[in-house]
């Protein structure tokens, strides 16, 4: 079954992510296009997709798109990459409005700079199995060397708020190590949680290392194709945020203001069809 | 609504644990009880369940109760600390069929040394959160001094087998060293994943510290109940396992394995209603 939806420009923005990390993407969009509502769900009840199956990923991302296109929403950021990984070519055939994922600008933020050759990914083992950066690198710029990097523990040391301590910088360093051995001179953030890492990574890494996350491109992107659509709010219109859990706690709260850097307004409970 | 089920002897025993962490109990009923046939389910799609609140665990465990009861369980062991401490009472309100939690057979084995006092419990944030080991210690004797520490770092450190990676010592380092300073005699594993941490935990603590988990405790109340309500199956009978996951992938049958300390033969999906 194909699903069109005809979209209006004063309708909300819809996110979704496994929990709070796609808040960083979100912040990201609110810079760039402060005139825009936004619809954000966070699945906290699931998370984190990124240990499991594509088959599930793929169900639980279509049932997340579902609420959104529930709620009337003019277009969707898939704010998670292992959900864009397994699930973006699923929902984009079934769904008719648009959809972006946060590879593509990934991609395309690594090659802006036209020296990068050694490019090093880290991600979740979802992201990293499914191969979806390594393909979309490849068929954009031939001769890249991409070494991917399964990096599982670092979401629960983020959300354990562990940025400073010393068993943090231990775990970095066995995951990076191989990559620094292979010369890497860009390293990709390749899950909506790691930009919160970037001190600790600059700390570690040789200076001449290049980090990348899709925040800002993926803004970017957004921003493009709602010009293109005529989707683009009203400019005069101040844009507001509204958050969706389907679990609720006071962890994922103070999560969500961390993210956000500011505090995220009233959270509400999500109940997915 | 009350559901009856009237049981019978030759039904299998029925497990659910949010994942694979549970398997350490039914290594321990298949010791005590070869003759039974078990029936697990690890809710894998929806994994962890100990960083989520009590109102989402209480209506998974629910949905993993039914899926048990649907198949014609005679009896249910909660092999999971979170759910036993959030939804062993309203399953037992609802379902008329025994049911059995690890909480109370590690309280017993906690208190099994007659000298015991000092009790340090670690466990997920959600079970130290609802005080349920606290309260049944301090029902069960006065004068106890009890510290509860959250460790949720320690089951993603499990499931990535870093069992005897340095950053595994140093964050167990830190979550011990202040229940070491309280001078704890007794440490209770409050989670079903933490009996593999036993060899290092023995390396880290002082050798005056006794390591107490519910996993043999839980097999012998098994034993106890089945004996009271004469359920226990015919002793010349075989007992088979069967485990089903909500989620599949290679990397739980490699889990399943390491806490089975065999071969889990073949794993099912399980779609829960």
């Amino acid at each position: 079954m194909t699903v069109t939806i005809a979209p209006v420009k004063s309708a909300p923005l819809g996110f979704f992510d496994s929990g709070v990390g796609g808040l960083t993407v979100v912040r990201a969009v609110q810079e760039l296009l402060p005139a825009e509502d936004i619809l954000y769900l966070g699945d906290t009840a699931r998370l984190p997709y990124g240990s499991k199956s594509p088959e599930t990923i793929r169900q639980f991302a279509d049932e997340d798109t579902r609420f959104l296109i529930s709620r009337g929403v003019k277009a969707i950021v898939v704010a998670c990459n292992t959900a864009t990984a397994h699930a973006l070519p699923s929902l984009r055939e079934r769904y008719k409005l648009p959809i972006l994922g946060v590879i593509e600008a990934g991609v395309d933020a690594a090659l802006a700079n036209p020296h990068a050759e050694r490019i090093g990914i880290i991600a979740t083992r979802g992201t990293i199995g499914s191969h979806a950066y390594q393909h979309a690198l490849a068929l954009r710029k031939t001769g890249l060397i991409i070494h991917g990097q399964a990096t599982p523990l670092l979401v629960p040391l983020i959300e354990e708020n562990w940025l400073e301590h010393p068993a943090t910088a231990m775990v970095l360093k066995s995951y990076l190590d191989p990559l620094v051995e292979k010369g890497i001179d860009t390293l990709m953030l390749a899950c909506t949680h790691y930009p919160l890492l970037i001190p600790v990574l600059q700390e570690l890494l040789p200076a001449d290392v290049r980090l990348v996350d899709s925040a800002t491109t993926c803004a970017e992107h957004l921003k493009n194709e709602l010009q293109r659509l005529d989707l683009l709010a009203d400019s005069s219109h101040e844009g507001k945020l509204e958050i969706h859990l389907t679990d609720l706690s006071e962890e994922f709260e103070c999560l969500a203001r961390r993210f956000l850097k500011r505090a995220p307004g009233r959270i509400q409970r999500a109940v997915l069809g």
